[in-house]
């Protein structure tokens, strides 16, 4: 048998992402043990009958005092307070503490607002992967294969931590990348939170407008694709628009001072300036769909 | 052999939508011959070939006098200009004419423009159904089955004439709606317009930004999906854009006024705005979703 990188890998959290992650580090051999942690007994014991970890409890500290690595899969705010929790506990010698959360700023800021430094084993990372079915029954073991997790680690972090949080993604076959905290808020509130922000506003607007029985009958394939976000899952993108306030400001004032200045060549029937526009977007859009086609192959 | 409803059917620009109802009235035998027309030899000539068509004019004049139906395909703002070289040849007893434009509300005001009044066989239509791909060669007999046509009849226009062109569309395995001109554009702009505008800005701002590099590396499948449909074609959406200006400023500036109280509950940290627009969304798009579904089986 392979010995395993690490013993005990406690999964706080056991929704898609920190189920799939613990079915995957289990399929892969990295840690011995995996332990599951959560306030919800049932889905701790789902997550068991499932065979996704070998064990549980309902003991966050003492999940964390047996922990060799501890990574917090709980949605974006949620994974705040349990930090202020644990991180009176961090020391040089403790587990080595990681998140999943869709914002790093906020997650950040609150280890400073409560340690006054970032403590040298947290080590703040993001999987950049998803899907519409939520819960530990549409967790898998492959969901991260060929996609990106972003680390950010901070000066005072200790490169064996950020290490072996590292190790730890590429075992389940994700691409890592390493980001500053505030390019990868800024990133994130562009390529993910604004799109989701955009697809809820139009489709509330036009559920509240006088023809929307008509306007629902009538639309085709490319307002299902673009509003398909919109079905996400409401609380979860409240936290996160609330914990990356700021980037998605800026990312939402950009857009709509690009949008304003679309608006004005319509208005004026600029038909030079709306082909430029788009002309530009579909190129890189293309390019992006190169990109998406390659990672694919 | 089963007689056919109307003998000639003349189809003016043989893309992907002309090709493809050329093909599904072929095969159907709503027609008895139909007659491809354009200005580009090579394409009817590829038309031919690939038995979209039975023959094929370059002289639109004589290929309207033959006709017992003549359809509209070429792009919106070329639809405007073959409009006015035919108004003054459409009699009481000539063939309907009929189009496939993304807007109404030009082509109506052409008419009245030049004819002052609506002909009595001038059947404005719009299928809603296209594709990533485009030109003849992309063109499928089943390109409408189960898709929207919808027809904007006019007080003026003779029954027997609106009857035809609902009959044509019937024969591909569409369902046929009518609605009037100012609400099609209406609703076109709101589900079709204006999310193909926002994709194209939301691109464009994205690619013109400094981090546009690594926004590309790390999107994912949401804005994969959410930007799809700003890889369409530049100039058919400039066209669109323009001849239905008015619908679309309408819908951008409502969209807009909807961002800006979203905008407000961000700043704010409203959460419970930002929860409740989402779950409306949500809700929304969820009922979008179980249409399309029915709509599939």
């Amino acid at each position: 048998m392979v010995s395993s990188e690490c013993g005990n890998l406690v999964v706080l959290g056991l929704g898609l992402i920190g189920g799939s992650l613990a079915r995957a580090v289990r399929e892969n051999g990295f840690c011995e043990r995996i332990i599951g942690c959560g306030h919800r007994a049932p889905s701790l014991e789902r997550a068991l009958e499932l065979g996704v970890i070998d064990e549980y409890t309902l003991d966050v500290d003492s999940a964390f005092r047996s922990a060799d690595i501890f990574v917090i899969c709980t949605p974006t705010l949620t994974a705040s307070s349990v930090l202020e929790q644990l991180l009176p506990q961090m020391g040089a010698d403790g587990p080595v503490v990681t998140d999943v959360a869709s914002v790093k700023g906020s997650l950040r800021d609150t280890a400073l607002r409560v340690a006054g430094a970032m403590p040298p084993r947290l080590v703040l990372a993001h999987p950049i992967a998803g899907s519409e079915r939520s819960g530990v029954d549409a967790s898998r073991a492959d969901l991260f294969v060929k996609h990106r997790v972003i680390i950010t680690p901070v000066e005072g972090n200790e490169p064996a931590a950020v290490q072996r949080v590292r190790r730890m993604w590429e075992s389940t076959g994700a691409e890592v990348i390493d980001m500053a905290v505030g390019t990868h808020d800024a990133v994130l509130a562009a390529t993910s939170h604004l799109p989701h922000v955009l697809a809820y506003t139009l489709v509330d607007a036009l559920a509240g407008s006088s023809d929307s029985e008509e306007i629902f009958r009538c639309a085709a394939g490319g307002f299902r694709d673009f509003t398909r976000i919109a079905s996400s899952d409401p609380t979860m993108w409240r936290d996160i628009a609330l914990a990356n306030r700021d980037a998605l400001l800026a990312a939402m004032d950009d857009f709509s001072e690009h949008l304003g200045r679309l608006r004005c060549a319509v208005a004026e029937g600029d038909g030079d300036t709306l082909q430029d526009t788009f002309m530009r977007a579909k190129e890189a859009r293309d390019a992006f769909a190169e990109i998406l086609a390659q990672r694919d192959q």
